[in-house]
C-alpha cells in the first residue's frame, strides 16, 4: 500500500520524532493500519499521515509540543463513533488522526463520593463493567459504545436525559492538554459537585468537538443503579395528548421519569415489518398512528423499600385511559425497549435516511410535526417520515426515508434544500436546535455558520484563535465565515 | 453631601451621555443614593463615582459603549447579596456601579417545556412567586434573596443541590453583553434542554463573578412543586455513621432525596440557647454531638399518587435504628429546618464569625472535620467550631466562632493564618475547594491565585484579556499575578 508520508512536504525529523516519543505501537503509518482511523461512523472519510496513538497524558503533552512546533494539523479521535466526522481526517491527507483509544490505564472509583476518575480512551461500556460491582453506573444511555473523552467532547444526551442530565451535568472535573501553549496541561480534577473558584475552565471543552484541547481524564458522577423499572408502550389519543401524558407523569410520577420516547406510526410499523422476532405487543394488525415508550425507575429495592413503580405506572395510566390514553400496555421493559432499539436498522430496510438531529422546547414539538409533515406532504410527496424522540426533553430524530421504490432516484441536491427547509423551520420557527446530540464537526458546519447568531460565531472563533492560533486541532472553525452554504 | 463626579478627571462628557441615555432615576450620583450600592452583604465597602441603573438590555449597550469608549470601569451589581464582594466598588471612588436592578420587565413562563425567559433584574422570590400558580419554582434554596442575573453569575448552590442540581444546572439559555466588542450581545436564549451547536458559550458568563460580561436575560428549567415532603431530624452513632446514612438513603430513597445537612453539636446547642421559640425537639438536656437533617420530596400528590413520604423515611430509619443511628425525629419539617436556618443568627451570639465556605469529596468529610478540629485544639484552642454542611454536595460552611468572652481580642492576622491553615488542608490534603458556593471576588481573590492551577490561571486571564481587554469590568483579574498572599 501507499504510505503516505512518503509525499512531498512531509517533515521527516516531525516523523521521527513522533517514532521517537510513541514507539512501534503508538505509531501508525501504513494504509492499512489507518483504515479503521481515517472513516467515520456515519459521515466522514479521508487520508492520514499517519495514526499517533500515545498512550499516557505525558505522551499527548510531548506530541502535541511536536505538532505545534512543526505546525502539523491533527484531527482527535476516540472511538471513532460521532455521527457529525469530526473525528476523521479530510482527504488531503496531511492530516494526523491523534487517537486516545489507548488512554485507559486510570479508573478510579469513589463510590462514598459517588464519582469516578477515568481515562479518557475507556468506552462506555468498560466504564459501567467497572461501575458494577459498586452498583452504579454512568446513566448516558445511546445506541453507539463511544469513549468517555468523545461523549465530553460531544457532549453526549440520549434516551435518559430527562432523569440524570447529560454529560455535562455528570463531569466534576476534567484534564485537557492545550494547543496553545502547545502542551501545557488544564488540570481541572476535582470530584466535587460544588466548586466556584473563578471561571469553571472544563466547561469550554464539553462540547467543542475537540477544536480547544485534548481531554485526557475526567471525573464523572455516577448513578445508583436501578433496581427495578417499570415499563409501558402508550397509544395517546392524539399528538397534543403526549404532551398532557408527559406533563402529568413529571407531576405525579416525576421522581422516577427516566424515558418519555414518542414513536410514530411509521417508525413502528417498519420494525414490526422489518426486524425478525419482533411482534406487534398491541394486536397483530392494530398498528398505532403513534405511541410513547415511557420508563419509570428507581434505586429502591422493591422489596425492601416498599416502593412498587409498576403499581404507580398503572394507577395513572388507569386515571388517563380513555381521555388522553387509547392504548397502552405495561411490563415486559425489554421487550419494549427492543422496539424502540431497532427502529433505525429497520427504516434501513425501507430506503436511504436522511436523519435531522433537532430539538426545540417540547411545547413546540406538536406544531412543529404537524407542520414539517405539511412541507414533506407538499414539496417531497415520495418520502416517508418515521420520526422518533426524546419528548421529555424536546429532542427529535426527524428522521425520512428515500424509499429504494421511489420514482425519483435520491438526489442530493434536493436533500440539501429539504435539509435547509426542516432546520429553517426549526431554528427559525420554533427556537430550536438543528444540532441537539450529535455536536457540530465538518459534516453540518455550514448549518453553525447559518443559525448560530454573528456574535456568537466571532465569540467562539477568538478563544479558538486563543487556544489554537495556528488551527491545528481538527477541522471545525467556529469564526464567522462568508463560505456559502 | 459630596458629589464624587465632581472630582478632577471625571470625564464631564461621559456623565452627559450617561445621564442622557439613562434619565434621573438610572443614574445616581448623590452620596445618600448610593450607599446601598456601595456596601455589600459581607465584604466589601468602597465608593462610586455614580451608580448607573439601565432600565433595558439596550440601555446596557449603550452604557457599555460607552463605558469602553471613556474607558470608564464598572463593578456589576444585581441584589448586591454576595459574599465575596464582587457587587461592591473599591475606595478608589472612581468605579461606577452598573446595577441590573432595574431589569424587570420579561417574565414568560413556559409550563409545557417547565422554562421560563426572565430578566436578570427579578429577584428569586419574585420568580418564585410568579411559578406558583402553576405549581412550579426554581429549586435553589438559600438564605439571601438574590437577583437572576446574580444568582448566574456566582452559579449559586444551596441546600437542595444534590435533588435539583445548581444554577449551571438549570441554565438553558442566557443573553451577555459584551464589553469587547463593546456593547456586542451574546444571545444563547433557547429554551433546549439539547443543544450542541458549538461551544456552549454561555458556560463562560457562569460563575465567572461578571468578569466576562454582562447578564441581562436568561432561560431557566424549572421543576415542578413538591407536592408532599418528609423530614427527619436524626442522631447519627458516629461521625462515620453519617456518610453510611447518607449512602443508604442515596440507596433506597434517592429518587426523593432534597437535602442532607450535618449540623454540629455545638451550631445545634447554640440556637437552643440563643433563638427564643426554639426548643430542643430531643429533649430539653439531650443535646447531640452531633446530627443531620434529612429531607425527601415528591411531585406526587401522597393521595392521588399512593405515595407516602414518610412511610418511606421511617421504614428505613427503622432498618438504621440502633446500628447507624441513635435517635430520630421524623415530621414536623418546618420545625427541624428552622433549627438549620437559625444556626448563623445563633452563632453571632457566641461572637465574631470566621466563615468558610469549603467543599470536598464526601469521602473526605470526616477525615476532613476530624483534622481540622485538631488544628484548632492544639493551635487556637480559644476558637469555637460551629459548622454544618451540606454533606450530600460535600458542601461544608466550617464556621468559627472567636467568642465575645475569649482572653485573646480579634487578631485579623492570626485569623488569616488560620484560614490559609484550612485551606492548605482542604485543597492540598482533600482536593476540595476554597470556595465551594460562594464564587471568588475581591475577598477572596489571593486565594484563587494561591490554589489554582497557573494554566488554568492564564487561560482565565487570557480569556479576560480577550473579552475586557481595558480592566473595566470589575475588580476579579484572573490572570496568574506575583502578588502575595
Amino acid at each position: 500500500m501507499k504510505n503516505a508520508a512518503t509525499d512531498a512536504g512531509v517533515n521527516q525529523a516531525l516523523l521521527k520524532a513522533l517514532i521517537a516519543i510513541l514507539g512501534a505501537k503508538g505509531f501508525l503509518q501504513n494504509s492499512d493500519d489507518c483504515e479503521k482511523y481515517v472513516r467515520g461512523a456515519r459521515y466522514g472519510e479521508g487520508r492520514a499521515l499517519a495514526v499517533l496513538r500515545p498512550d499516557s497524558h505525558e505522551q499527548v503533552e510531548q506530541v502535541v509540543r511536536l505538532c505545534a512546533q512543526f505546525a502539523q494539523a491533527i484531527v482527535l479521535q476516540g472511538a471513532n463513533t460521532g455521527l457529525v466526522a469530526a473525528s476523521t481526517p479530510d482527504d488531503s491527507g496531511r492530516l494526523m488522526v491523534l487517537s486516545l483509544e489507548r488512554l485507559k490505564k486510570h479508573l478510579q472509583i469513589d463510590p462514598v463520593n459517588r464519582s469516578v476518575e477515568v481515562d479518557a480512551g475507556y468506552s462506555l461500556q468498560e466504564l459501567n463493567d467497572a461501575l458494577l460491582e459498586h452498583g452504579l453506573f454512568f446513566p448516558i444511555d445511546l445506541g453507539a459504545n463511544p469513549s468517555i473523552g468523545g461523549m465530553i467532547a460531544a457532549n453526549t444526551g440520549g434516551a435518559r436525559l430527562i432523569k440524570y442530565g447529560d454529560v455535562r451535568h455528570n463531569l466534576l472535573g476534567l484534564r485537557a492538554v492545550l494547543m496553545h501553549p502547545a502542551g501545557d496541561t488544564v488540570d481541572a480534577m476535582k470530584a466535587l459537585r460544588k466548586n466556584n473558584t473563578g471561571p469553571d475552565l472544563k466547561q469550554i471543552f464539553v462540547g467543542s468537538s475537540g477544536a480547544y484541547g485534548i481531554i485526557t481524564r475526567a471525573v464523572l458522577q455516577v448513578h445508583r443503579l436501578p433496581q427495578q423499572s417499570a415499563t409501558a408502550l402508550i397509544v395517546p389519543r392524539d399528538q397534543a395528548a403526549v404532551l398532557t401524558l408527559l406533563q402529568h407523569f413529571e407531576q405525579h410520577c416525576g421522581d422516577f421519569l427516566s424515558a418519555f420516547e414518542g414513536i410514530s406510526g411509521a417508525a413502528f410499523a417498519s420494525v414490526i415489518k422489518h426486524i425478525p422476532g419482533i411482534a406487534n405487543p398491541f394486536a397483530p394488525e392494530a398498528l398505532p398512528d403513534y405511541c410513547v415508550l415511557l420508563e419509570l425507575s428507581s434505586s429502591a429495592d422493591p422489596v425492601s423499600s416498599g416502593l412498587q413503580l409498576e403499581d404507580f405506572l398503572t394507577r395513572q395510566l388507569e386515571v388517563l385511559f380513555g381521555d388522553v390514553i387509547d392504548n397502552a400496555i405495561v411490563g415486559r421493559g425489554k421487550d419494549l425497549w427492543r422496539i424502540r432499539h431497532a427502529i433505525s436498522e429497520a427504516l434501513r430496510h425501507e430506503g436511504k435516511m436522511i436523519a435531522f438531529d433537532i430539538s426545540m422546547p417540547r411545547s413546540a414539538l406538536v406544531a412543529f410535526r404537524e407542520q414539517a409533515l405539511a412541507i414533506l406532504a407538499q414539496d417531497y410527496p415520495y418520502l416517508k417520515a418515521a420520526d422518533f424522540g426524546h419528548w421529555a426533553d424536546g429532542g427529535c430524530h426527524f428522521n425520512l426515508i428515500w424509499p429504494h421504490d421511489a420514482k425519483l432516484t435520491y438526489d442530493v441536491a434536493l436533500v440539501q434544500k429539504l435539509r435547509t427547509q426542516i432546520y429553517d423551520l426549526v431554528v427559525h420557527e420554533f427556537q430550536g436546535s438543528f444540532s441537539a446530540e450529535h455536536g457540530v464537526g465538518p459534516y453540518n458546519l455550514a448549518f453553525y455558520h447559518r443559525y448560530v447568531p454573528r456574535a456568537a460565531q466571532n465569540l467562539a472563533g477568538q478563544m479558538q484563535a486563543l487556544l489554537d492560533p495556528q488551527n491545528l486541532l481538527g477541522l471545525t472553525r467556529f469564526a464567522f465565515s462568508e463560505e456559502p452554504n
